[in-house]
């Protein structure tokens, strides 16, 4: 259900909550397929988001029930990729959109990329269904905008934290959309958000996010965090389209 | 379900979600009973949060499911008092918590008190159960810290803003939560908030955030807004408690 602490001053759902409903979801399905994180976690190996892609016709509104479904479309030798389908629970042939993202497994103690054949004993691969269609374009590399002016400068905070230090995923997105006004998420509601992760973050990391808006109208934003040699590292890329 | 995403760095229910949570059952309850929101809403009317205290003995971890139960233990012209049990949803008798809070019905236009006898032509205070225990203390007033020093400013974003235009509540707890370090938390969870509500404030608004720490270790802290007139005005007042 689409709770009212979960909506956004619109009344309806917060992109960044679905976001978050997205990735339990595909933490839910790979855990009932054997390859999910409380399996894999023991044995030193993580899933880390590495793009995702959102697109909607429409939110779901304050209390609405909505359904999201979710699939492998394929499995590369380090990439795979999962869709989504986000549906009224109530009536399923009402989509409210669809999502896609490109996940890495890594080694939790180097933080390189693994192999993802072998993983549950190659069930992975087998879970795979390509046939399935996801009518949404890929997620985009998102690519580095040289225009981009900084808009703010911010500390990450106990609340943005996950259980490896890291700053989590979904609340990079929560701090992007707040750099817009309430004013402008009412007039203009999200229709798709391209996001593209490089480098992670952690408590202690001064992060500043930089925008800048294109020709088309789309909006795109970068956060950086400082490197303490100087220079900053690219930690995420956002391509924001409003209606 | 204590969903990961939900979860703050130490694997278990952020207070702030179960915070988020008393209050959905709150709504969800008077929905039921004939006086919830979107009841009295059309009418002009809403429930404002005047106190909440949470106090628990061990907090949910994740991905265990928990339930909520809540009654009203009484009502008063102005003020009805609402319990809440929070406990295992797999074994009722393990208690994680329990909860009370204060509540005030407003008219939305003049934001004055109304009279409740009347609401939902006395259903309210028939439905009223003040038989059962509620085992914790009351919200305290949590009286203003002379001592206190601010710790932080801040401008309310998009994220806090409810469709009323103003912070939501438990948006201040997040961001009281958030002047901890996460390993501040991990060592010392928290294991009573006592939180009375004042002034409310706004996008626009500029808040401080002050602390003390008193004598016995609990923390004393309070959120105000900066007065256009000069001066700042009590937004709500925090008593934590951690362990």
């Amino acid at each position: 259900m689409a709770e009212p602490f979960h909506c956004d001053c619109s009344r309806h759902l917060s992109m960044a909550h679905l976001g978050n409903c997205l990735l339990n979801a595909a933490d839910f399905h790979a855990d009932s397929c054997g390859f999910g994180m409380r399996r894999l976690n023991p044995e030193g190996k993580t899933w880390v988001l590495s793009r995702l892609a959102i697109e909607v016709v429409a939110m779901p509104e304050e209390y609405a029930r909505f359904s999201v479904e979710t699939w492998i479309e394929s499995v590369m030798k380090y990439f795979t990729y999962r869709n989504f389908i986000v549906a009224d629970a109530e009536k399923p042939s009402r989509i409210y959109g669809y999502a896609r993202s490109v996940w890495a497994l890594i080694d939790t103690s180097t933080r390189r990329p693994l192999s993802i054949d072998g993983v549950a004993d190659g069930g992975i691969a087998r879970s795979a269904d390509p046939s399935r269609d996801c009518p949404i374009a890929r997620p985009s590399r998102v690519t580095p905008d040289s225009e981009a002016q900084t808009v703010v400068s911010f500390a990450p905070s106990y609340g943005d934290i996950d259980v490896n230090g890291h700053v989590n995923s979904i609340k990079y997105l929560e701090h992007v959309l707040n750099i817009f006004s309430p004013d402008w998420h009412v007039s203009h509601p999200l229709r798709r958000v391209d996001i593209a992760y490089g480098a992670e973050s952690h408590y202690g990391d001064t992060l500043s996010i930089s925008r800048h808006t294109l020709p088309d109208g789309s909006v795109s934003v970068a956060i950086s965090k400082a490197l303490t040699g100087g220079g900053a590292a690219d930690v995420c890329r956002f391509l924001l389209q409003f209606s």
